[in-house]
C-alpha cells in the first residue's frame, strides 16, 4: 500500500503523467508554524532539471497546500497537498514504452495488475517521491522546532566512484574487516561529519560535499550519459549517507 | 486518524473552508471501468441545497480525479480525488463561532488540539464525508460489477417520527420484546425491502421511501426550522436503514 508511519502517517498518490501527485499527512502536531515555502524548498531541491546529470524535463513542482493549515499554523487535522503534473505528454516515452525499462518497476506493475500507465514510469516514476519529500519537509520542520534536530544527507558514492577510504563512512568497510571499524572512522571522516552542511552538499551537482570525489563522479556520470544510462547510474547506483545533528541553540 | 480499511483503504483530508476536501483510495482493484461521473452521481446525492430541509449553501461539489485511472480504467494504484471548496467565506459563521455549536465537534477539536479552524465546522464539517462518499461510490461500482451486489439505504426515522410499526425494521422493536422479532418482520416491511429502489428513496426530500411517513417527517422538520435547529434534527436525529440486494442478472 501507499501509507507509511503510525503517529505521523503519510499516504501518497500519483503517477508520472496523471493530473497531479500528492499526499495526505495525518498526525502532524497542531500549532506548528507551516507555510508552503517550507515544503517548496525541499521540493525544489528534489526537482529534476537542476543539472545536466539528471532527467532534462523542467518540472516546476509547485506545491499547493489544501488543508490542515490556517493562518500559517497547523490545525492537527490531515494536511492535504498536491503538485500538478505540468509535463503531461502521454507520448513522451512512446518508443521506450515498447519494452520495460531497466532498473524501473513498470514491468512489475504490469505483471501485478495486468494494466499499467501508458506513459513513463507510471506509479513507479520518481515523481512518486514528491509526496514523501513534502511530508519529510514537514517532519523536518517539526523536529527542528520541537527538538533542535537538523538533518543533512549527502551522496557518498556513485557507481564505482566513492569517497577516498580516508573519509568513507564505517558501513563501507569491506566484509571481513570488522576489526578495523575503529580505524575506518578516520579523523577526516569525523571532520566531514562535523562540518558538513546542506549548503555544502547542495553546492555540488552530485550532492557529494567532497569536492575532489564530486568531480570524479561528474566525469563518470557524464561518460555514462554517452551510454544512455546515466539516469540509472544516478538513480540506482548512488549511495547516500545521512546524519542527524542535535543542536541546543535552535 | 483519517484512514479507514485494510485491503480497500480510504484516507480523507479537508476542512469546511480550506482549498479542497478529498481522499486517497488505495487498494482499488485494477481494470475497473471508472469515470468521474460514477463518483459525481453520489456526490450530487450527498450535496446540500437539494431541498429546503438542509443547509441552504449551494455547493457544486465537482469531483476532480487526480490519479490511479487512465482511459477510464483503474490502474490498481492509489486513486487521488478532490472537490474544491467553492464556498470559502471565512466569515460565514462568525457570529456562531463565538460559542461551540450543539451537536458539532468543533469544541472537541479545540480542546484536543488547542487550535481549530476559524470558520464553520472545520474538520468536523459534514464536508468531510465527501471523501468517504466518493470512496463508497467506487467500492459500490466494484461490488456491482464483480459480485452483482446493489446497495439501497433509506431514512426510517427523523426525531420522533418513524415508519409505522407495521413497516418498521426488526432493530426498532422496543427492548424486552425480543420474542416478537418474527412478528416485527411484517409482510409490509418485507414488501418494502423487496420493492425499494434508490430512485424511490431519492424521490422523497427526506429519503424515506414511505410516502405517508415522509410527509410527516417534512412537517416535523419544517416546524423545527422555525426553532432554528432543523439541521440538528436532520443531521443527528435521522436513522438510516440499509440493505444489500444480491442480483445475479447484473
Amino acid at each position: 500500500m501507499s501509507t507509511f508511519g503510525t503517529l505521523f502517517r503519510v499516504t501518497t498518490y500519483g503517477e508520472s503523467h496523471c493530473a497531479s501527485v500528492g499526499a495526505i499527512i495525518d498526525g502532524c502536531p497542531p500549532g506548528l508554524p507551516l507555510v508552503a515555502q517550507d515544503v517548496q524548498t525541499q521540493l525544489s531541491r528534489r526537482r529534476p532539471g537542476q543539472s545536466n546529470l539528471t532527467t532534462p524535463r523542467d518540472e516546476k513542482d509547485l506545491v499547493h497546500l489544501q488543508s490542515g493549515i490556517e493562518h500559517g499554523v497547523t490545525l492537527g487535522t490531515p494536511i492535504g497537498l498536491l503538485v500538478r503534473n505540468e509535463d503531461q505528454r502521454p507520448k513522451d516515452y512512446s518508443e521506450t514504452d515498447l519494452y520495460p525499462r531497466p532498473s524501473h518497476a513498470d514491468w512489475t506493475y504490469l505483471e501485478k495488475y495486468g494494466v499499467k500507465a501508458s506513459s513513463g514510469g507510471g506509479r513507479s516514476s520518481a515523481r512518486e517521491t514528491i509526496g514523501r519529500v513534502a511530508a519529510g519537509a514537514i517532519a523536518e520542520k517539526y523536529l527542528k522546532l520541537a527538538y533542535g534536530i537538523e538533518i543533512v544527507a549527502f551522496v557518498s558514492s556513485v557507481g564505482k566512484v566513492s569517497l577516498p577510504s580516508a573519509v568513507s563512512p564505517p558501513s563501507q568497510v569491506p566484509e571481513g574487516e570488522d576489526d578495523v571499524v575503529e580505524d575506518a572512522l578516520s579523523p577526516e571522516f569525523v571532520e566531514l561529519l562535523r562540518t558538513v552542511t546542506r549548503e555544502k552538499v547542495d553546492a555540488q551537482p552530485t550532492r557529494c560535499p567532497h569536492a575532489e570525489t564530486s568531480e570524479r563522479m561528474v566525469k563518470t556520470a557524464s561518460s555514462s550519459l554517452l551510454n544512455a544510462d546515466a539516469r540509472i547510474a544516478l538513480s540506482s547506483g548512488a549511495s547516500w549517507s545521512s546524519l542527524a545533528v542535535g543542536s541546543s541553540s535552535s
